[in-house]
Parts: C-alpha cells; structure tokens; sequence
C-alpha cells in the first residue's frame, strides 16, 4: 500500500511552471498552507517561528513525466541525471521545503517562498532537525 | 495517480523499529543504498561529498497506522501533534534525511546515519540545497 493521502493544498501566486521560482525563495511571498480538517488534530504544537520541512505532490494532474533522464540544470553548467537535480520530473514526483512558520490560524499556516503551482497537494509537514536539536 | 515507485533499497544494521536511531545520526553506521537497475541514469552526477536529501517509505509491511494523533515526543517534554514530530506514524509515511555521500560504486550508494529498518524502500533523491544542507 504505497498509495498517498493528500493532507492539504497550497495557496501560492503561480499559475503555471513557467511562474514558479526554481527553488524556495526564503525572502518570496507569503503562501499559505491549508490543512484538511480531518488531519487538524496533526498540528498540535506547530509554532510561529519554528521551522518546518513540507513535502508535496508535483505531478501537475499527471502531465509531469515520471521517468529518469540525463540533461542540463538551472543550478550549474554541464549534465545531470535526474537525482542531481530539483527537477519536477522525477519517478515520484515529490517537492520538498524548508520553511519558517510565519503565522498560525486554525488550519490555515503561512509561510514564505513556496516554489510551486497554486493549488499543489501536501503529503506531510515535519519539524526540522535544526529546530529539535534547539531542543533537546 | 499518486501511486509511488521504488526506485532503491537500502541497507542498515537496523532488524527491528525497536532498533533503529530515532534521527539520523552525522557519525552513525555507513548504510548502503541500492538503486534498481532501470534508475541507474538518474545518478548521474552525483558526487563523493555531496549532501543529498534522500525520502523513504517508512511503512514496514503496513505496519505503521496512517493517522494523525496528539502524544508525546523523543525530543521534547509535552504533547504534540504528528506534523509537530518526526514518528512514522503519519499520513504518509515519508522519512527524510539529509546525507553525505561517502561513496558511490555503479548503482550502490554509501551513506552515513541512516536512521530507518533495512529494506527500507527509497523514493528520491535530490541534491541537497546550502540550507537544508544545514540541517544535518
């Protein structure tokens, strides 16, 4: 049973591919997270301030293409293989942040510099290790 | 679709949940991480020192509920909820972790600190960016 469950969607200003920052921006707009009622209970303890890893879906209603590939970078000249780059298109479409909590309110957490479309699914949110190391 | 492929398999010390490190540890055992054969293009590039983010399916034979509670932490006195800790009892039960790589030898990877049961199976790799690359 290696099937997702998405737990909540974001809000962010891009439309398309074309629109989205290459990679988390931690001085970009402020995007919201919202949670799905049901995974409410999930949140207990998340602060503003803290930092947080998120995890989301970025298949674009299937149009991302989930095979490997060797081909060229945003982030450096020469060819990469797939696993040597962000790129969407990858067997699991998964995209992955770090952020900084920047506001609380029920279900609804906002954060900064979110990388992807409106409307993208959430699969998990975690407590970074920088952030449990604080304390221990 | 959001059914998951395994791309790879890993290797650590670890038999038993009861057995396994609750975080990665940066001076734990090397772990070796198998990538199938039809994945193999996807490595290229990667390097002997670079940080990569790996994501795993924690789920041990559907052993792991995929819900959300409120209940007590490893790393912190009080009650949080799931997205609040790192347990594998979570929705999606997605394990992440920021690593070195020690070695790379055609399709088999070494890693140090790996935290989860061998034969966990792996769903990507991304290069590690400057501040995830923080977290470890």
């Amino acid at each position: 049973m290696s099937e997702l469950l998405f737990i909540g969607e974001f809000s962010t200003p891009y439309k398309t591919l074309q629109d989205c920052p290459k990679n988390i921006q931690a001085d970009g707009p402020i995007c919201t997270i919202q949670i799905f009622d049901e995974y409410k209970d999930g949140l207990y303890g998340l602060e503003v301030g803290q930092k947080i890893v998120v995890i989301y879906w970025l298949n674009d209603n299937g149009k991302i293409k989930r095979t490997v590939s060797i081909g060229s970078s945003h982030h450096a000249s020469g060819e990469y293989g797939t696993f040597a780059k962000r790129s969407p298109a990858r067997p699991n479409p998964l995209g992955l942040g770090v952020l900084e909590i920047v506001g609380i309110n029920d279900t609804v957490i906002s954060v900064k510099g979110l990388d992807c479309l409106d409307g993208t699914k959430l699969l998990d949110i975690k407590p970074a290790i920088a952030h449990e190391a604080k304390m221990l």
